[in-house]
């Protein structure tokens, strides 16, 4: 049994503290200064109002002033907030990380930097000062895990890496529980890419749908299933280029990250709702307008790839010809462009 | 242009004529004994009783007693009857077979003779004089194509593979149309594998959906698609894990043949269906009546490689240990074991 302090309470970091309560640990979740009503709501009543969910009454919300109170005596900290807010979580959470002190991050994304692209561990910990960003190595949970199956303990199974790979088992027995499965995979860069590189692709499988109401189709077997096919198969052999161009590994691709994480996106996530809205031909800011709110992180990681392509390409790195259907996709949903997939330039030779 | 005859007036069989017909061939289509009704149909009215579509007009549709006719000058061949047909199909086409007359298989599926798995291809050959053998090597489409979605124009990418892959790249341009689009994968093994195993693998997705309609769920966003998506990854591992055993290639896992055939065939066919009833709990022999005479190409494959198994195992090239999901599956859908996915055995190493 360990004090775990969670900060951010959206739906994914509230959700990861079911399975650390049964996991038998004393659980604190802290809100952002987004998270006030839920933080309300599970302190009156124990209720996610986002998750529609009764939390655990063990697990103790406190609101982002209580932050000091929350850290006490902390041995293991979740990072669950939005992907924007990372580099503002790292700056919150740097006078409380020590060396041997495990973090988790569970956001996901990528930002560029005008040179390089950073995955989120790295970008949590910009702000530290040098010796503690040598010393302290954020690990991160990626795989298919829709929050609110998780938070109703439905079999989940996902992955944990991170570059200090001598602790990751030991996290790992730490987070997992019957229902909540938690392998090791140390390939951080293949991990980190394939979490961000979903979201882009899973509103290409989304087109589909749309496309196929369009035309006046109904829902059912017969349907433009084999056009989703054949973008799914397209995004992860894509995925797997991004991945080896960037000093991935391959098989992170075929497992939970790549192929697990898509499906699970395409199957429950806002993302292909919003493929949908944009296969039935919906302007971007229509198609945005019909998503009342909800976080795009589709368009998060189309606009960062697309700052990253030309330097990219430059370095040899990643061609836009070797990602076609990715360039398709940053024109339709970055510029306005009608959905008209290459299908004739996929599955040849890269 | 060229003169095309089809054996086999299934769905496969029949639907692959639209592209050929819009590709410009001549073709004939070419009932089995068990397709009569679909002959007298398509030849009084031009429609396919199981594709619930007319079909141009310009296709030529044949009993088997004509078969000789339909043969007449032919120039490609394609073979769509079922898997347990292929032998037979074989034998009748052994006469009109010369070195030279392209052939292409749609039928999917794998046979044990005891000592090896056999490909469809070979199981086609099988009957044929030494000589022919040596000469003729079938082609074979394979990858994500519902019958009544290439019957009905929708954008569908699918691979050729065949042995003698120098005629692969000519094969595939007098196939392909503007929505039907056909790339050479010289990789046989990986293939045919990749066909034959989704069906099994596509039950044990099936079952979640079952699962959670035992435990009074609704469909929507948050159902068991966390449980879903783990058993996608653990196939996709295990389907790269027999692929690389018996010779095939890593990279059909990740494209059109893997990723691709296996999401559609969740998303759209009996396969899945029959999973979600024994999900539910049903027997094996209840869920068989509860799919009404479907073709299920998942036992079949099953019990291909529960006969396989102790000898692959004996010479070294899969462990069972390997493919965990697998051998649940044949409990279950053999042997009539209660569903309980071993999860924790998956996405460990090898």
């Amino acid at each position: 049994m360990a004090k775990v302090t969670v900060l951010g309470a959206g739906m994914m970091g509230s959700a990861l503290c079911v399975p650390l309560v049964d996991a038998g640990h004393e659980v604190r979740l802290v809100g952002t200064h987004l998270d006030r009503e839920i933080v309300q709501s599970l302190a009156d009543r124990g209720f996610h109002p986002k998750l529609g969910l009764e939390l655990p009454r063990s697990i103790r919300a406190y609101p982002l002033e209580s932050l000091h109170e929350a850290m006490q005596g902390v041995e293991l900290v979740g990072v669950g907030v939005s992907s924007a807010g990372v580099g503002w979580a790292g700056e919150r959470l740097a006078r409380f990380v020590r060396p041997g002190l495990p973090l988790v991050m569970i956001s996901k994304g990528l930002e560029w930097n005008g040179e390089s692209l950073q995955l989120l561990p790295d970008v949590l910990t910009a702000s530290w000062p040098d010796a503690l960003r040598r010393a302290v190595h954020p690990a991160a949970v990626a795989g298919p895990c829709i929050a609110g199956e998780l938070g109703r303990r439905v079999p989940t199974c996902v992955v944990l890496t991170g570059r200090e790979s001598a602790g990751l088992e030991r996290l790992s027995s730490l987070m997992s529980t019957s229902y909540y499965h938690v392998s090791v995979n140390p390939d951080v860069v293949g991990v980190e890419l394939c979490a961000a590189l979903k979201n882009a692709y899973a509103l290409g499988v989304g087109l589909a749908a749309g496309l196929h109401e369009a035309r006046g189709g109904q829902l059912g077997s017969v349907a433009m299933h084999n056009y989703e096919a054949a973008v799914f198969a397209q995004a992860m052999l894509e995925t797997e280029r991004w991945v080896t161009a960037l000093g991935g590994s391959r098989s992170t691709v075929v497992g939970l990250p790549g192929t697990g994480d898509l499906t699970v996106t395409c199957n429950g996530g806002r993302t292909s709702r919003f493929g949908r809205w944009l296969g039935l031909g919906l302007g971007i800011s229509e198609a945005v307008d019909r998503m009342a709110g909800a976080t795009l992180e589709c368009l998060d990681i189309l606009r960062v790839l697309s700052h990253a392509m030309p330097t990219l390409e430059c370095r040899g790195l990643v061609r836009p010809s070797q990602v076609p259907l990715l360039v398709h996709l940053m024109d339709v949903a970055l510029a306005g462009a009608p959905v008209n997939l290459p299908f004739e330039r996929f599955f040849g030779p890269e």
